[in-house]
């Protein structure tokens, strides 16, 4: 659906209108007017002939030309008949602000129902309902009743802002513009019964005014789509910043009774946004920094800061937080070192930080001298300038010096100013440029650390991405033999067929029907050898008793065979066992595990993780949506916290990496080609050797969903 | 010495004062008289005869009354004499303004040496040098040339603000101020020559006009006394909060060169908030919000949390960081409930968050209305009120209802306004209230996180403490024998009489001096048992190949020693073996591990982890002063992420904790008694069997100090 007329209307119909200006439709028409909107306005309300100059249309149809956007803002209950009214009249889209919908149940969720099938029936894209409207800050379609419209004018500039909470959405928008940054348009999407933030983030990857997008979201409906527009952007270069909010359990509960939005697990959206290039910010603060930053368009070439500073403290705070983000605070060129003693004989020690010192009130122009030099050295990728205490006139040219001297490099210069209301008059020249302005040094080094990675990132997309393993989904017809028709558990050898079939190294084993194949099968492999029971029933082997390792002879293996046979028809009378599986004892080597779960919102997700307690107990792996690609395979390992001892501790030597991502990526495919045939597999554990030894799966674990259609 | 003449002077002298109210001297005048310095003024300027309409005296002995304090802005080079001049002239202290001192380096460092001196002789407490000075908020004692005082008015307040940073300090002033929270003095310390911030701290536990202490820290000079000002208030229940910076190394090295102060490791300096009770922060802003939470003097019973809020955004946000903080969003009582839903019969659903929704545009008195009955819930410890978008009287009139209805409880009662300038008429009542004010939700909730940790450890402090071990101190001359005269390693048995001699239980074993005795002790203590070689030179046995475990029999006893011997003399043939040790084999168990080290600002540190990778690759330790009581023995060993591991997971039981506590105190002991013999100390691995069952040291490494006088 084409968002054009909703976001940038030509024509504007109100419906419901009223005389009050404190009713919803009377606070948009104010707001409309007051804050410029150029286009035509329409009014539709039986009850007057004309309101505040304006004519009164009756109804929708009597409307002589085409209207873009229909607002609504009558009582929930005859929301319905007037979406109709538009669709029959043609107009292009709505706005529904109001409320009594979805967020207040199932009841409400029946009613959305209707706004859905009506934007459908009429191909009318829908913003709402519980919505405060949109607001365009470039052609001042102020087409929303949030308070925030109470200020005196609207500040455009090249960030757009979605949010899910209106309310919330236009609190921000105020303290947004008090410190002066821009914004191109404002969505507050609400129940998000049809458009929801996705389409917005879409419309505006392609809106020459918004070179930022940013969003206040508490969950995704559609996660794919989701996902087709965070790729799309990061091929585009438009950055996308998020605040995801609703990420503990009970927040999402709060969440999810708020806007009805399914809120999924947050390890999950967090392996989303990484893998999707989607700058993800903690703190509502850190949202419109970050994106300010964002919109000055100017990004660093590595992770190599400069700090220059006029108190020692203001370095030192600076330099913790970006060390401690992986970001380095290296040493100046000796180009830059001898020009600066040039320029400044009285320094003492000359380095980065670069401390001015209260020299700099008795030499003013030594600061413009020493950021000349200092912004151009090539150790540096991107310069803080941190500014303690320096009051009225003073702090104006102050900041025309950084203002200046910024613009004689390509490089991000970002700006703390610690003082406040005393250093108004510079902080408020820097808000008007290029330099991104802060007045915590925490947000200026999480802001540029954003900068940082999403640089990085870019510039890794640019070289080559790695194939994804080739699909073998035509191949996965072969498998329907082995697939249980209805919900159930693939015992070990058949999960191990399809590992086999994708290139996943897995142990020499035979299925032996009894005691006899199991001898025969056990000399063609060679002692010691395991012996597992195979059947649909037992799902944990060891809980069943029917699992022994290391059987060195026959003696052994027949009282392991006999062992395991009764131990498992104790533990389930009605298990059909179908044989036992006879399989080599493996080398020991580091025990790793891959899993995969089928996401409600994203749909197939692979996890990676270490054996033993790490990924159970200690919370420790990563995750990633199916299929990846060869980065994403190598970033979900270097992921993980136990990373350390795959490289090798006291000793040891690394293991096979290449080989952890080759079955990564075949086990990626695999779970994306079966993602409607597996609700969960589990390979754990895998061992894998050192350096070129490659790997094995040991066991495995398939789960299929009740209903797959394989 | 008292610092009462240098924060609350009645007489202060100002010497080297100027005409020219650009410089320190000058502007120190204008601030005095601008901010209405009620005291008497003293110039002394052998050039001029009076300045301003003030006499000028040629000298401090000139001055006909006694002088609290001198304010010397003089050139670093004439500092010394117009001290020594100040001491001579009875002086009660002194604030010394001028730069070029330890900053500089080691020429800077003597110089520095020389005012510690003049100060001793004197009795003169000193504040400085390189210091902007110090600011009385009560007495409008504005002795400082910052720029901060460039404001109006100084408003007081009851939060004492120490900083080691001058220049960021003031700047810092700027914007507490600026949002209306009070101050009672604010300290700049400068190179700290005499006087550190903890002397400030010692002071204002003292001073009626100070509720909260915050600092902004680079390091601490004295640890002992750091400790013990921090236990003082901790008693005394005033609260410390610090904001400690130089914490990566990079940023450490950036603190040195700035006030030559000394930075320690930042796991010592955060194991010794923890258990002195010193509050922390991360963050600048954070550091004067929670310190203006603290300096309301409500504090919560609990960890449970109501939020009200007219945005369901509002309330998933604060959720998320309560849940993730530690504290609970729990339910509202069954009374509460019934009552919200008679007084508001239009809400959808009655829980917790609250969200009043757009309901109260219309229904403006439901808010006190729903609040009264909301703060006064059992379930609830603190509550939280979240507003987003009201504007002008509007907001005026909603502050008025939460500063009112606060007033019904003695709960803390906390306020996130999300919405900016539009607010103000509101935002500035609450300033002036009882009510902690924030502008961002997540520094909203970590304040209160720092009010509910801060009030647990109060609470705590009340209930048992749990004694320390008994000290063995006396007894400890007996080790002298075993103690080397000059620094090296002590031998693993003469470790373990020491550790025995603690009470921490260790393998059986004999010192072997021959093939023999070996073979007898081994008789005695049992097959199977472990041999290893004792000799100072060798510090790490498996590396010599001067251990063989598990030996079964007498013939494997006889290789096992003669290869050890074999092995020990070709990896060392200088080794002097003083024999061999025949040692039980232990049964399996849980490997923790127990060390020690000299840290050189605070002292003997105890450290705890779990064997394996775990303290040494994942770095996953925690850390205490010695000696320490067994709460703290209790919360070292709840810190660490492994706990988990032993509590049991996947059927394992707990582990014996009360056996981990005893000797963990016990250890404790040990170092403390031999700080000044041993730099550092091992044991590991530490065997830990499950409840009841005890615990036992394998091996142990006692380093000594070269110079120690045990």
């Amino acid at each position: 659906m084409d968002l054009t007329p909703l976001m940038n209307p030509g024509a504007i119909a109100l419906i419901g209108v009223s005389k009050d200006p404190s009713r919803i439709g009377g606070r948009v028409l104010k707001y409309l007017r007051s804050h410029g909107y150029a286009g035509k306005i329409f009014l539709v309300n039986p009850k007057y002939e004309e309101l505040e100059g304006i004519r009164c249309y009756a109804s929708l149809a009597s409307i002589p030309s085409p209207v873009d956007v229909a607002l609504i803002g009558v009582p929930e209950q005859a929301v319905p008949s007037v979406l109709e009214e538009a669709g029959r009249a043609k107009v292009k889209s709505a706005i529904i602000y109001s409320a009594g919908f979805s967020e207040l149940g199932a009841g409400g969720q029946v009613k959305q129902g209707r706004i859905k099938e009506i934007s459908k029936q009429y191909g009318m894209p829908v913003c709402g309902p519980n919505c405060v409207g949109i607001v365009g800050f470039q052609n001042k379609a102020a087409m929303s009743f949030s308070q925030f419209l109470d200020v005196p004018k609207l500040i455009p500039g090249h960030i757009a802002f979605i949010s899910q909470s209106g309310a919330l959405g236009g609190a921000i928008l105020n303290r947004i513009q008090d410190i002066h940054i821009g914004i191109s348009s404002f969505v507050s999407t609400g129940n998000e019964a049809v458009l929801e933030a996705s389409d917005f983030m879409e419309y505006f990857l392609d809106d020459p005014n918004t070179s930022v997008i940013m969003a206040l979201m508490e969950g995704v409906r559609d996660g794919r789509k989701f996902m087709q527009v965070a790729q799309r952007a990061r091929e585009k270069g438009k950055p996308i910043i998020v605040l995801k909010v609703g990420r503990t359990e009970t927040g999402s509960q709060a969440a999810s009774s708020h806007t009805g939005s399914m809120t999924g697990s947050d390890a999950v959206y967090e392996a989303i946004f990484r893998q999707y290039g989607v700058i993800r910010v903690r703190e509502i603060e850190d949202l419109y920094l970050t994106a300010s930053a964002f919109s000055k368009e100017r990004f660093p070439r590595g992770n190599r800061v400069g700090i220059l500073t006029t108190t020692g403290g203001g370095g030192v705070i600076l330099t913790d937080q970006l060390i401690e983000m992986g970001m380095t605070v290296p040493d100046l060129t000796p180009e830059t070192m001898s020009n600066l003693a040039a320029a400044a004989p009285s320094f003492g020690i000359v380095k980065n930080p670069l401390d001015l010192t209260a020299q700099v009130i008795n030499d003013p122009l030594l600061f413009p001298r020493s950021m000349e030099i200092f912004v151009k050295d090539e150790n540096l990728d991107a310069v803080i300038v941190s500014i303690a205490m320096v009051a009225g006139g003073k702090s104006k040219e102050r900041a025309s010096y950084i203002v200046e001297t910024a613009k004689l490099t390509e490089k991000p210069v970002l700006s703390w100013w610690a003082a406040g209301s005393l250093s108004k008059p510079g902080t408020e020249l820097i808000q008007e440029s290029d330099v991104p302005l802060f007045a915590s040094p925490e947000r200026c080094a999480r802001a540029l650390d954003s900068l940082v990675k999403y640089s990085a990132r870019l510039k890794a997309d640019k070289e080559t991405t790695g194939a994804a393993a080739p699909s073998l989904k035509k191949k996965s017809l072969q498998f329907n033999e082995i697939l249980p028709s209805s919900g159930g558990v693939l015992t070990e050898d058949k999960g191990k067929e399809i590992l086999s079939a994708y290139g996943i190294p897995v142990t020499r084993e035979t299925l032996s029907r009894d005691f006899e194949q199991a001898k025969a099968n056990a000399q063609r492999i060679g002692f010691p050898v395991a012996l597992k029971v195979v059947s649909p029933q037992v799902k944990h082997k060891t809980e069943a008793g029917g699992l022994t390792l290391n059987i060195r002879d026959e003696a052994q293996l027949l009282a392991a065979y006999e062992r395991i046979m009764l131990n498992v028809s104790t533990y389930d009378p009605n298990a059909q066992i179908q044989g036992l599986l006879v399989q080599e004892m493996v080398a020991p080597g580091k025990e790793i595990i891959f899993g995969a779960k089928h996401d409600p919102q994203f749909g197939p997700m692979v996890m990676f993780g270490l054996g033993g307690v790490h990924v159970e107990v200690m919370k420790d792996f990563s995750l990633r949506h199916a299929p990846m690609t060869e980065k994403d395979a190598w970033e979900m390992i270097r992921e993980i916290k136990g990373y350390k001892l795959l490289e090798g501790v006291r000793g040891d030597k690394p293991v096979d990496f290449q080989a952890i991502v080759n079955s990564l990526l075949a086990f990626s495919q695999l779970v994306s080609d079966f993602e409607n045939v597996f609700s969960e597999i589990d390979i754990n554990p895998l061992l894998v050797y050192e350096h070129s030894k490659g790997l094995k799966a040991v066991d495995c674990l398939f789960i299929t969903n009740p209903n797959h259609n394989g």
